[in-house]
């Protein structure tokens, strides 16, 4: 059945729902260049203003897959389980959160992205280690998951295209920002991706996408949602993002400190969230009776990671790059550090040169900020504080720019919760 | 100064105002290219559902202007009018009103455009008449203006290129019914044209672009505040436009009215309503010692008509074509005609073949639809009650589809006013 593209955009600029062929019929035409990128933009934005129901939304997520490949993970001898989070600043928890869970038998195929402004990407962290490589066949993937249980590498082009067209054309039109849109575009990937379970961490706070507590719940409700109708076991977390994960940001930073993590040692938080969502990933495969903890304790999901990476043609024994350059911020005062802006750390790693303003610029595996304190712990004004790392020291200004207001001394501090709810 | 399309995209997203500095650069920037269509579309989806205030509209109009060109008739030996009509089924006042004006001792500079959809476009209308051209060059047009004191001839591209691709792009992503950038297309031609005074024959009805009353209404005063802050005499009427103008809706038929008016006769709707707006005319322009109806009486409008369409190569005496296929639809009951709707019949034409659906199709000149009664007069069931005309016989069943619930037959008809308000 044929629509036309200005009747579709008007239903939706007048407040209508959109019909289940509108939808089949737009992302189509859109896919195929049918429908042209200035209409799609039109659409996108009514639909961000306007909104979209349940039923609307779970239809443009089936149009988005059904744009594309559908894998399969059933022939494989452990069950699937899959994360996804909506990205924060030091977010590390992918690289030991995959190995993990396979080290306590269920698989991970873990397609990941790049990052793109504040927040880092977990192929660009990986891209630190010599040798790895971030893309794999599907064959490649299959056979690695089967062997080594965990795989975390590029999403193929054969993944719901439309979404990848779309999320595109949304970046440039300031249409980003809408939660049916965001949650399809996810929900899509991962249903198309085959996973059999599904965990999903939506952070929210000053480092994360979503600023406010409501709006990270709606999302994850939608995508939650989404996920079980389509057959997938999903669960949410709202996690804190107003103060960086662990110690760290920035990519061969990050590979450091998970591998401490892996290693038995690492930052709390890091542990904690890690743990947490292997609970949850597990729980949902449906394996209840395997502590992750004592995995990263007995040595399992480190041998685990060094599959992993020796599969992607990454030497796990490597020495991973340091920054030439290194400047030292001190503490500003004595007392309990009561502030450290998640949103201002991450943007000074991303102009030290940690992340790319554009998709296709370049990123330095070395650049980024080192944490020595978190808040809550005590510091004596004039202690190293924090460290930037980057191979340009012109970039320093402006990544101090951005801290100008990203650290606060008080006299006590009030830590909140860092898994802050669970949905599904 | 330089912004960012996504940053302007996003202030009037999260319904802020945006800056003069904002609406300068967006228009130019999207006038050369630097800002691309999907994002002018998602920001023209923006406004139209969150608006813009005065000075927002008024930034906005002044930005199309400054992208083009500026005419200037000040050296004209007469004042200058001109007339703005948003579109209604039958509206041919335009034929007769120009040379009528002219006659009175104000000049008229109508640059017209092209019809789309279920309304007619003058210059469609006018090329009906053997041998007339719609194009002239400024030198032409000034020249015409001078000798005989009309010109209807085709916008050149030098008026507000910007208002052109934007009025092209919002055509396709349904974007067009934003008041602000109805209010700011019309008003930046016109401006930009350089007449001294403007009077708006605003519609209201069914077979209008505004079918309430108030969105009229808000678009007349957005329009009348648009022209008076930049110095043109403006004023609006709103006008009924629930029942076609005239006896007749099609491009040659609609010439052969406009004839029979400026020779006297023609159907009284037509006359009062040309009349009213050349009396809107002459007073802006400054002239109010001469009744028009006297000179549509006294044969010097019709002098000027002639004058007028022979400056541009047409034979004001040449015989006008006639449709070869003919239909005739009787009256449904006997009684007194109640409905006659402006919407039904001016889609019936264009099915006919009197409009175009997109802006690259041809027009016929014959097709259209002759009314043989309107509201108020007594039928008789059976009687001749339109004449649908045709070049292609095979368009009369789509044409007669549009018509079914058109008409109606009652005891009595209460008549409203033709000119409904006066704004300005």
């Amino acid at each position: 059945m044929s629509f036309d593209a200005v009747d579709v955009i008007r239903a939706k600029r007048d407040k209508g729902e959109l019909s289940d062929g509108q939808i089949d019929w737009v992302i189509d035409a859109y896919t195929k260049g049918d429908v042209a990128d200035e209409q799609m933009s039109a659409l996108a934005m009514a639909i961000l203003l306007n909104g979209m129901n349940r039923r609307e939304i779970a239809r443009w997520t089936a149009a988005m897959i059904a744009s594309g490949e559908r894998m399969d993970f059933g022939k494989l001898s452990r069950p699937t389980a899959d994360k996804h989070s909506t990205g924060g600043v030091g977010d590390k928890i992918t690289l030991p959160l995959a190995p993990l869970v396979a080290a306590c038998g269920v698989a991970v195929p873990q397609l990941s992205g790049r990052g793109l402004g504040h927040t880092g990407g977990t192929l660009d962290k990986l891209e630190s280690i010599p040798g790895w490589r971030a893309a794999l066949s599907n064959d490649e993937l299959m056979q690695q998951l089967e062997d080594v249980g965990a795989v975390i590498c590029a999403a193929g082009d054969g993944l719901a295209p439309a979404d990848k067209k779309l999320y595109a054309l949304r970046d440039v039109t300031g249409t980003v920002e809408a939660i049916p849109l965001i949650a399809s575009s996810i929900m899509s990937k991962k249903i198309a991706e085959g996973t059999g379970a599904l965990v999903l961490d939506v952070k929210v706070g000053s480092g994360a996408f979503m600023k406010d507590l409501a709006d990270a719940r709606e999302l994850a409700e939608t995508m939650v949602a989404l996920g079980t109708d389509a057959g997938v076991k999903t669960v949410a977390l709202l996690t804190d993002m107003s103060v960086p994960l662990g110690l760290t940001a920035g990519n061969a930073l990050e590979v450091r400190e998970s591998v401490e993590v892996l290693a038995g040692g690492g930052p709390a938080d890091v542990i904690e969230l890690t743990v947490a969502l292997a609970k949850e990933m597990l729980a949902a495969a449906g394996v209840t009776d395997v502590d992750p903890a004592e995995k990263l304790n007995d040595g399992t999901a480190m041998d685990a990671w060094r599959a992993m990476i020796s599969a992607q043609g990454g030497d796990p024994s490597a020495e991973l790059p340091v920054a030439p350059e290194q400047h030292v911020v001190p503490a500003p005062a004595s007392g309990t550090l009561s502030k450290l802006d998640a949103l201002a750390v991450g943007v000074a790693a991303w102009r030290l040169g940690a992340g790319r303003a554009r998709k296709e610029d370049p990123v330095s595996a070395v650049a980024g900020v080192e944490m020595h304190a978190k808040p809550g712990d005590q510091v004596q004004e004039g202690q190293p504080l924090l460290t930037l790392h980057t191979d340009d020291p012109s970039r320093i200004e402006r990544a101090l720019e951005s801290l100008t207001d990203a650290v606060a001394v008080a006299d006590s501090y009030e830590p909140g919760p860092l898994v802050i709810d669970r949905i599904g």
